[in-house]
């Protein structure tokens, strides 16, 4: 062995190391035993705990349902700040669908003002909630579209881990009114890929 | 040289090659001749070239001043979804103040609609335009505050290239309203990594 070779095969180890170390990051998927990768982690009884760094995940798009255009009290008050993990993203961006793991984030604001210097309209202003859908034919197998769905809570303090709603509560709607049990059409960050997917 | 030396060197070498290879990756920073790093590239004759990548950048916020609301054309209209390059907002979390070479991002999004299942309100529709503004006390000098704001349009197709707008268009707004130059009260996650910063 001389000392090309040599350096060839330390140059091949230490890249291989390189890759683990960056697999072990702190952004690496946390692979759980029973479910698909995924960027939230599960507690022992199947309850999910808050993701962890969400708000530098792929922004989607963000819907405003007022409380004062829904009597007082929206059901989601008020902006809907909605995000998908990137391995997730990208995988819709290379096939137009939603892999086993994938998580969507949906942050509520509550409205900040109603009139600045750029006009009248709806301005965000504090946090006031947090839910979130995660998608896995393996931990939930009898969930319509392998989809179940986790509310934190719509005020603070949120809960710091939180039990799957019940399927009336969410999924029926979502089956019921979006695509693929996902309110694409309301995100244009996702709807443009899914559109440039299926070219 | 004996054969542990050798590996050593070699993975010094090999680990210094892959920092070079990651700097050189499509998302490394572009240096400018006359202006600091920053994560859009100008032309020979100062114009700015539209963003690239900038919807996997961090999300701020969404304001909405929608038409309907503003006498039939909004001055931005309508959804305003912002964003800042990575870079500048780890320097944010790290400083709470803005570098030289900060890209914020604003994209306009118009109404898709008014009611969907979950409630009345605004739903993001199309994407309609495209703005940002760059902070660079080299390259902006007698700009306040070094901010230069530079619009692709409000309609699509966008311009792939613009000149900064003239200071009384944009900056005298940002300046008079504005703190230290950016709407940060209406952008959650921005307000938030500040206001830790000042802990």
């Amino acid at each position: 062995m001389n000392i090309r070779m040599l350096m060839g095969l330390s140059c091949a180890v230490s890249v291989c190391a390189m890759g683990l170390w960056l697999a072990k990051s702190p952004q690496a998927l946390a692979q759980e035993k029973t479910g698909a990768k995924t960027w939230v982690e599960f507690t022992a009884d199947g309850k999910v705990k808050q993701p962890v760094g969400y708000r530098k995940w792929v922004f989607l798009g963000s819907p405003v349902t007022p409380n004062d255009m829904n009597g007082g009290e929206a059901p989601f008050p008020e902006f809907h700040n909605t995000y998908m993990d990137p391995d997730s993203f990208a995988h819709v961006e290379k096939t137009g669908g939603y892999r086993d793991g994938t998580v969507l984030v949906k942050e509520l604001v509550a409205v900040g003002s109603k009139e600045e210097s750029s006009g009248k309209g709806y301005f965000q202003g504090e946090f006031s909630g947090l839910e979130i859908s995660v998608k896995d034919s393996k931990r939930f197998p009898n969930e319509p579209g392998n989809w179940a769905y986790f509310s934190f809570g719509h005020k603070y303090p949120l809960k710091p881990e939180t039990a799957k709603n019940g399927a009336a509560s969410c999924n029926s709607c979502h089956e019921k009114n979006a695509t693929k049990f996902v309110f694409s059409d309301l995100y244009p960050v996702l709807n443009d890929v899914l559109q440039k997917a299926k070219k």
